[in-house]
């Protein structure tokens, strides 16, 4: 059978990063390509700890089917870390628990926009957000940013001109893939303007705790008293990716309505990951486990922009995150982040291309990015090494 | 903020049945109304061996993201379970794991079904599936079913006169909702009808092996040399449906557009209840379970047939299923399920509406659904007969 795709999936490639990583399997090269943390860090002997005594004396209620909110004392326990510490405690809201954050943003999508409604995002922005509003057929509109994050300007002018956005999408926090961070005072701004023109926004935020800092910028989410920001939180950079174990944070009534959206989608959620995760939160401290992580991770980004200093050439700029697992750098103008990758990719060394995270995907974007989470410090030195040398070549 | 809903999830409620659970909590309801696998049958102990060991062992591969398609040492197992079991083995096919059997059909409908296209169901049918076949906006045409399974005739008509009829859905085995089993015959005369009108089948197949003959029909997958036929398998049923562990079999095209769909909604499945099944399945007999599973179930049927016959009154007709886990009821002409099932409820007794499975959530719908495999054998034996009551006061 020749079989004839959906206009909606007939655009869609498979996503560059993770066709990479298959073929990254090759252990010749560095990969400075990955978004993972790093499997030092699972807390593997505590999850085992809680998923033991789950197994013993909860296998009845884990391995039967929840309901699709989540199971109610995780949510619980989600509804007040959230509160206590990052002040989120929109009236009305509710909390849907879901498979990865990923699945926030898509049937946020699925309940917000129809076929040819705008979608402003961040440009560069995260790849499977991007893959995801396109597979709903949106109209993606970017919006520049710089060290400070998205330009709330532009935002305001697309906002003034654009028919039909019904979504309005942002990574504030160490975002993906630039690293950068929105400061408290565009956070305000884009509140208000979400307010103004009446548009809901998704704030994504899966790696706002890992700051090496310290200090956490409050999310947008916080500053919300009308049930305009949709939250996505994720554990998957604080505990673990393979659990899959994702939130979404927004007003009843559309969270009702996601909810029979994931019914059609999956169900529920693997409920014996939502009862040992809500075990792990009651038996262990999170946020001492989290100071680990930014511990180790925050050495790593300390090597990786010594590194970067060290061996590439004074023409790339890049930039220097507070905390998450992403470093983006920019060629001068004229270069290729796709070429460079490419040539990077015959010598062994994997990054992103920034054309990946361009709305346009646009190849003569000149940006690429690299993780630090993952590599160990030995791949850091030697990944940027090589990458500079064929950086100095590149640049000839 | 008043949220405004995108066309295709406007009209959708949430899932009558899955509503229903989330109130039948209250504990002197006594609920026929399920889908659940009886907790007793969940291999607990052995999971918990496996899991110690993984997260021993290999926690940086169990934790970690995974590839979309799935850990490919359980997708091997699985297309070797099937083709050694089942006669499964299409040319060109390919496998992805999915969270849970319900992921399959939203995928398949993503990736091959336009809104206003034509989706062909079984009548009544799957309200899961339904609901995922209507967010997608698609044109639902229902084929009526007997106890031979769907009307094969009808279909012929349907695919001749209908335009754009681009999937066609079934569940041939121990059919939910009504524990019907198609003909082999009527599986050929299907197959040879996809061929000739060369439509898509998605077999939804996550009870066959709930057999208690000991006879298995073999799967309408097992026909096909052509990959018209996409096979949704589930664990659910046969280990733990909390583990959300499904899988699709296609042609590879297809399960490639698939899986860019599914990168899309939750980037991968979770990646320690994959690693964990699969070690399950090399250490455990999942034959000698499911023979369990089936001598425990069987009984259980047996009682409810009994109790049926003995306190339901002889002008409702009643299907024997030789498998699975639901019987369906039909009341005589001129009354509705959903006024029985509110009377029952008010009576304590729940069971699930024929008109939550109608194509047309017809209201008059006559039927109404029962599960055994959920309540206890007292459970059973009092849930039939206050039904018996309420049918007698009902039917006066």
């Amino acid at each position: 059978m020749k079989f004839k795709c959906s206009d909606r999936m007939e655009p869609l490639k498979p996503s560059t990063i993770r066709e990479m990583l298959k073929y990254i399997s090759d252990p010749t090269v560095i990969s400075l390509a990955g978004g993972n943390p790093s499997a030092d860090l699972f807390p593997a002997k505590e999850l085992l700890d809680v998923t033991a005594d789950v197994l013993k004396n909860e296998a009845a209620l884990a391995l039967q089917y929840g309901i699709t909110e989540g199971y109610p004392p995780l949510v619980k326990q989600i509804r007040e870390r959230l509160k206590s510490k990052y002040g989120i405690d929109t009236p009305g809201d509710e909390i849907l628990i879901t498979h990865g954050g990923q699945q926030v943003i898509d049937l946020a999508t699925k309940c917000l926009v129809n076929e040819g409604d705008t979608v402003i995002t961040e440009n560069p922005s995260f790849i499977g957000a991007l893959n995801t509003f396109r597979s709903f057929r949106a109209n993606l509109v970017g919006v520049p940013m710089d060290n400070d994050g998205m330009d709330v300007d532009y935002l305001e002018n697309v906002l003034k001109t654009e028919k039909n956005v019904k979504l309005i999408y942002t990574i504030p926090t160490f975002q993906n893939p630039m690293g950068v961070t929105m400061t408290p005072e565009r956070r305000k701004r884009l509140y208000e303007l979400a307010v103004k023109y009446d548009v809901p926004v998704v704030e994504d935020s899966p790696y706002f705790e890992l700051t090496y800092s310290g200090e956490i910028t409050l999310p947008i989410k916080s500053l919300d008293k009308t049930g305009h920001v949709i939250y996505a939180g994720s554990f998957s950079k604080v505990i673990s990716p393979g659990l899959r174990l994702g939130y979404a944070v927004g007003p009843a009534e559309l969270i009702a309505k996601m909810t029979v959206a994931k019914q059609g989608e999956d169900v529920c959620n693997n409920q014996l990951t939502m009862v040992t995760v809500s075990r792990y939160l009651e038996r262990y401290d999170l946020d001492e486990h989290i100071g680990h992580c930014c511990a180790a991770y925050s050495k790593k980004r300390d090597y990786m922009l010594e590194c970067i200093d060290k061996y590439f050439d004074k023409r790339v700029t890049h930039t220097r995150p507070g905390g998450g697992i992403f470093i983006w750098c920019d060629l001068p103008e004229g270069y290729s982040g796709t070429d460079l990758w490419r040539f990077a990719l015959e010598h062994k060394v994997a990054c992103v291309p920034g054309s990946t995270f361009d709305v346009k995907l646009d190849p003569k974007n000149r940006g690429f990015r690299l993780n630090f989470s993952l590599p160990s410090f030995e791949e850091i030195e030697k990944g940027c090494r090589i990458m500079g040398e064929c950086i100095r070549e590149f640049l000839k």
